[in-house]
């Protein structure tokens, strides 16, 4: 029978990269995926990367591809009541910066790594479950049943996964608020509108701005999360986009070929302790947040960080207080981009509850943050990252 | 028929304030208040004000009790989850300082100084209204018909007045927010229990310990707005305030006897514009804020501060120029004033509809408030007082 110190459910980020950095620790891991090395590199997702979560991968060893081709910005465009204001992060942070690198490119540099150096990923499983309160992983492969002995179980197989599910009822805590909207996101071939992210907020909702390449663009617009994409032909994206993104000068977005169409719905989600005895919860297994503040990655960056140095401290030295305190450590981060996510989001959205009250508080909020530098600050430090809790 | 170039309607401190600073500049003004000289000195409401509203008073040289009797605190302390934290707003303010005055000492030393002046105040008029579209102020005194001629009647007599009513329908845009909490408030005889304002947040609710005098002090209780203030036993009030200002060292509130028990609602309002024609509404009249940051007093004075300064621009120079601004420059900052006001009563208070992520999400962002000293310095600038619009 296979055995591993740990063994790590899920190969998205947090599950790779808490292999990766075991692996730098001379921890012995072995991940389980469901998924395909193809699938789990598919899916097109937002990549706003933290200052530290970049040089967390560069320290790793896994950040070259990145240097080389990621866009860095110092800070991004707000768009508000017809004007654009630059909101100058490095600047403002002492010179942390915005990095532009999708998550599927992280998750293929890491894959790469992981089985460059002979790492174990188990691609393609099924019948995943967590047995014996942690003390094993079961799944099959081909047919074949496995069993994975371990002496801890990282859960990093994001909310729906296995590992949440097998913590017995009652243990943990649930803390959620869902939105009433959406984002409608699309993929368009073109140049780059701008040379940074805009963040726009209009009577008519919110947008956004982003790039993936210089060809390829991503936009989105707040939506009812119940809409339908076949609503949405071509000229109706690009007319709203041109609405909800005007300015008084006439900006206008670089218009191309819409290559995906994809409503997401939007909600956030805590769930506490994130230990239960060996198995810890790691990333989306035990937090999710709305995609405005880009937190997502970046916490589930955090969290793999804390677990790799508590199970070295572990391994190493005997000295499980890392892990002790694992759920508290993270769990305070976890709080303060759940804060932080929730304000951005509902700083920039447009609600059918909401007053015009609201609406000029809202804009209120815009013009200080835009006018005072303690306010810019606080927004910038949040979004390149708050120093790790230690 | 008397004449005067500023009529003003109300002599709360935005009508007294203005009615000072327009004698200074050489603008003759008179004040119609339906209330006695005692009755406006009556209403104890609280009084912390900004460095701005202080500076404002001293250099119009009403200042001089204030600076000899007022409690001048560094900050503030943020109490929440057991723990006290201190946040010191002179320091990060590059010194300025809260100043807790009460409001109807200032409308103590305003009176005195109009009246000292010979300024013309006409307490306990009655059937006030606003004639010939700010043209005139007609009122009867003991019985006797007068009519005031002006050439700009300021509307400066709160949210209940007749200057907002005689603007017509349809002119000014309303913008509410009415809170589904209120505070019940008590003056008590007793020593000071804390050196500084202590903002307490409690899974009870929101608790706020003030000052009066080294004798009287004033404290506050999250309640129901439609609660009956009869329902409130001492003992009640007492046993509320020891578990919401709770610490894990045993801080407890200095009792002694209850002098006053009152229940107050929470709205924010704004009516814009702030002028219409020859008539302009200042303060109250023209905008509400929940009573969390202290900003009603401080919003009414800049509001005349920018009005005095348009009308001497105005009489002296012939230069409409700030009177044609002066909806606009104010709007600015109380739109400022109304969302940190928001913010802060958001952040304290508990509400029915909130769910566990919400109070996670306010003891989150307590905790990052207190441990950033770029959102410390966000939240001292706007308590002290933002840099005055021009």
């Amino acid at each position: 029978m296979a055995s591993a110190q740990v063994g790590i459910v899920g190969a998205g980020p947090a599950g790779l990269l808490l292999s990766h950095l075991l692996h730098l620790a001379g921890i012995e891991s072995v991940v389980i995926e469901t998924r395909s090395r193809e699938e789990v590199a598919g899916p097109i997702r937002a990549g706003v990367l933290e200052q530290g979560t970049v040089d967390l991968l560069v320290q790793a060893g896994v950040g070259e591809r990145l240097m080389r081709e990621a866009f860095f910005h110092r800070g991004v465009y707000l768009r508000f009541d017809g004007r654009t204001c630059h909101v100058d992060m490095q600047e403002l942070t002492g010179g942390k910066r915005v990095t532009v690198y999708a998550q599927h490119e992280v998750i293929r540099d890491l894959v790469k790594a992981r089985l460059d150096a002979g790492g174990a990923i188990e691609f393609g499983a099924s019948d995943v479950r967590v047995a014996g309160d942690g003390a094993a992983i079961e799944y099959a492969l081909g047919g074949v049943s496995h069993r994975l002995r371990c002496e801890f179980v990282a859960g990093c197989d994001g909310s729906h996964g296995v590992s949440r599910r097998s913590i017995p009822a009652g243990v943990l805590a649930r803390h959620e608020r869902v939105y009433p909207f959406g984002w409608f996101g699309i993929l368009v071939e073109a140049p780059p509108s701008s040379d940074e992210l805009i963040y726009a907020t209009h009577d008519r909702g919110f947008a956004l701005v982003s790039t993936r390449s210089p060809t390829l663009q991503r936009m989105y617009l707040q939506c009812d999360p119940l809409d339908d994409v076949a609503q949405w032909s071509d000229d109706r994206i690009w007319s709203e986009l041109r609405a909800r993104l005007a300015t008084r000068d006439g900006w206008e977005p670089k218009e191309g070929r819409i290559t995906q169409k994809v409503i997401v719905g939007m909600r956030s989600v805590v769930v506490e302790p994130m230990r239960h005895g060996r198995i810890f919860l790691a990333g989306d297994a035990a937090h999710i947040v709305p995609p405005t503040g880009a937190k997502g990655l970046n916490l589930a960056a955090a969290d793999v960080r804390v677990l790799a140095r508590a199970f070295e401290r572990h391994f190493t030295a005997g000295d499980s207080a890392g892990l002790d305190r694992y759920s508290e450590t993270c769990l305070r981060r976890v709080w303060k981009g759940q804060r932080f996510s929730y304000w951005l989001t509902t700083l920039l959205h447009r609600s059918d509850v909401d007053t015009s009250f609201d609406r000029r508080r809202q804009l209120a909020e815009l013009d200080y943050l835009t006018t005072s530098r303690a306010a810019a600050t606080s927004f910038a430090e949040n979004y390149v990252g708050l120093p790790f809790e230690e």
